[in-house]
């Protein structure tokens, strides 16, 4: 419960995350090399993402199962690229039950294999199939660098795995889960994303083609929010996921995978903070409104008190995350305290406004006086709505806009540097190989994100190799 | 999705649970040791006795959070006891990114020492308590003999931890969450459960008592199905956990701690079904109502399947779990199957029942004909609410009768050994020590279930030892 001042964005914007992560209550350091212990507050943004995540999987027909946390270490190296992809982050359990094990587990860094074999076992024939399975689970690899939410060793996440029988089914699958994973961004946690195809070079270990979601962060570095892999039938092939067909015919399945993690929870700082701390998008808030009464002495305590208590219990009746902050300490502090903590809401209900009947709504995303409104008690649960709703749109709108201002448009290599060194996302056409996506790398710290769905009409001249080009593709530095 | 017929409970009751578990589609095998897939149907179930005891913990004031499944190997060794109870089972890991590591990591068997280590920097003052924390994560414990859901390597669990001021505080938390288990079970689970306090040996490592739920299965064995720990100041004392008091003095704090896991499915499978196969209670039934359209032509079909859909659109709406098994198979094979997958009501429509605007409900709980009834499908919704929360009493009570029937009060050892040999519970006074009571398991089989909480006035004779006694305990053959 912290309200010091953090170190401001443009000054130091790792630092400013790092604090925020830890000040807002977020998380807070573990003794395990690169994890975090996600607190109640974060844990709580955590819940609500993956609740809006787990109706949409099965609003689109999938089942969630479990899967073991541990994989025979010989099922890696059934697919020969998954296995080089993955090696050197693997945690191995060696020793169970007081004894050296005779094949070493691998603790799951991602679950093909396991579902692979599963699947192989459950799927006999195309009535088995679309087969559409989600699992909630923790997985664990072993990062160099690792910072909070945003890349730990280990971290939870949802991995969807689908089998299907002819490969245009799981192309559509991929499409529609990368679908998903943009409309949530949008709709639950406020952040516009691009939708896109990663290079040859950034695509899954394992995959035909990996699409992903990317968002802009407040220091216009982009942050690979979740990914929708078509693996086409490369694990079918490893793990012998066969379906006979209404033909009668021994056929591979086509299978998918796609996942999305607490990563988000950094998305969100990163995508929605400022310099007074976190700002929740109001779905994904723990508490969505926090009441303040104020008063100055005990007389005008009594009927403060008594006038929030009454309205709390509409706002909670109507289903609305309300937290009233009774403790003994100046309304200014506690101001600050829940701006740092990102509460879209704040209820002010002071002696005069017992008296008229009113309140005081202040709004997260606009600071100051813009961003209060003097509001009848009667209708304040109508009016606490649709001011939610409203910042909901807002944040959306100002993250958009954000995102918009700096993204460039480029048709030089020299252009290029320009934006990156200056920061933001550089889109441009692009005919490059692997070495030159490499180069590129190499010479200005930005990857190439994706190839966006959304492309232009025509062609173009690649801005690097100045060959012709049939796809634009966005460049920036990222997480 | 199979109908074929299982083995009898009465003729191999540990049969009869291996082949429901399987056939009824709720788990499947793994390639890894001890390890099982919980398949959708399973989870299904997990995932509704999550949310009723997820609810009943925030209602109790508790917050989730997450800690990391990795543990150093040292941190386990504070706390002398909990070492050496934990130690035969843990899995190690000993190499990660490539590397031997320097200390090894132990997957967490529970999570006392990771969280006491948190406690320890979060809890400052007495303002801080009570901290009240909950997680949902896996667990590791390298059994030797393991069974589906009973007792798996690794298995899916919620461990709540809470620090106190004072010792009344946290023996009432302590008691406080077993009647929480107790009343999910009894609410949701339709389980019956004795509430008791464990004898010395059979106490949680670390703990100062150990309370537990205790259910009979229908082989009359016990199984615990919760455990909830008053840990004194042990842990506190070994890591530290400290708060200032009001009157400026450091204190160790109480603490706590209690769980429930996937156990529960395996009290759900043995505590309700029959030779038919899973009976689930209709609060955790993924599928509350499975809809059979009955007709012998395709000029039936149709006005079958429309009245059919119609209805099920209701059931749904009113936020009832309904499925409609619209296969290509007979109506005796469809009734077959879900009997053993345990669904509570089977609706049944046919031409006739179009032309009346009738329905047929069958009830799994009561068989042939007294299950059946035919009612008008105007008010199908409230029928079907009514006779739900019917079956859940119903299921209670069966449970109920059943444990009191094969639960028998007894003043003598020969009394004591027929009825174990029998089967059953054995209910009597006792003065043993830990001595006596290993010499009764190694003699009977039976342990010592609990010191149930409700216990006879005055006191009475040991029926082992023949000392003077104050309490009653529980004995049975146990999973």
């Amino acid at each position: 419960m912290a309200s010091q001042a953090v170190t401001p964005q443009s000054q130091d914007f790792s630092k400013w995350y790092n604090e925020i992560v830890y000040k807002a209550d977020l998380a807070s350091q573990s003794p395990v090399r690169g994890c975090i212990i996600i607190k109640p507050y974060g844990y709580e943004v955590w819940e609500a993402i993956k609740a809006g995540l787990d109706r949409r999987f099965k609003e689109t027909g999938h089942q969630n199962a479990y899967f073991p946390l541990f994989i025979p270490q010989s099922y890696l190296q059934r697919e020969a690229e998954h296995v080089e992809g993955f090696s050197p982050e693997l945690a191995v359990v060696t020793h169970a039950g007081g004894k050296k094990l005779e094949e070493p587990y691998v603790v799951r860094p991602t679950s093909e294999t396991i579902i692979g074999e599963s699947f192989s076992q459950w799927i006999q024939s195309y009535r088995d199939l679309p087969l559409l399975i989600n699992q909630w689970a923790n997985v664990v690899r072993w990062e160099l660098r690792t910072r909070p939410f945003l890349r730990t060793t280990e971290f939870l996440w949802q991995e969807g795995h689908t089998a299907h029988a002819t490969a245009e089914e799981a192309q559509a699958e991929t499409m529609q889960m990368l679908e998903v994973y943009a409309e949530f961004c949008r709709e639950d946690a406020a952040i516009p994303v691009v939708k896109g195809q990663k290079s040859n070079i950034e695509k899954f270990a394992g995959a035909l083609r990996t699409y992903s979601i990317e968002a802009m962060m407040r220091d216009k570095k982009a942050l690979q929010s979740g990914t929708s892999h078509n693996l086409g039938q490369n694990f079918a092939k490893a793990f012998d996921i066969k379906y006979l067909s209404r033909d009668n015919v021994e056929e591979y399945c086509w299978t998918t995978s796609w996942g999305v993690s607490t990563r988000l929870v950094g998305a969100v700082v990163m995508a929605h903070g400022d310099d007074q701390g976190l700002r929740l998008p109001p779905k994904l808030a723990p508490i969505q409104v926090v009441a303040v009464p104020v008063y100055k002495n005990d007389d005008e305590r009594a009927p403060v008190l008594d006038a929030v208590q009454r309205i709390v219990a509409e706002l909670k009746a109507a289903g609305i995350r309300v937290h009233v902050d009774d403790r003994d300490e100046r309304p200014g502090f506690k101001f600050n305290d829940w701006e740092m903590r990102g509460v879209p809401v704040r209820l002010e209900i002071g002696p005069k406004d017992v008296q008229n009947d009113k309140a005081v709504l202040a709004r997260r995303d606009i600071p100051g006086r813009d961003g209060k409104q003097f509001i009848a008690q009667a209708g304040i649960v109508a009016a606490v709505r649709d001011l939610l709703a409203d910042i909901h749109d807002n944040m959306l709108a100002q993250a958009t806009t954000f995102r918009e201002q700096n993204t460039h448009e480029i048709s030089t290599y020299e252009q290029f540097q320009g934006i990156v060194a200056d920061g933001g996302w550089a889109i441009g056409w692009w005919a490059g190989n692997d070495d030159d996506e490499r180069r590129v790398k190499d010479e200005t710290g930005a990857t190439l994100r994706c190839f966006p769905l959304d492309q232009p009409d025509g062609a173009g001249q690649c801005f690097f190799t100045g060959q012709a080009a049939e796809r634009v593709a966005i460049f920036s530095k990222a997480y």
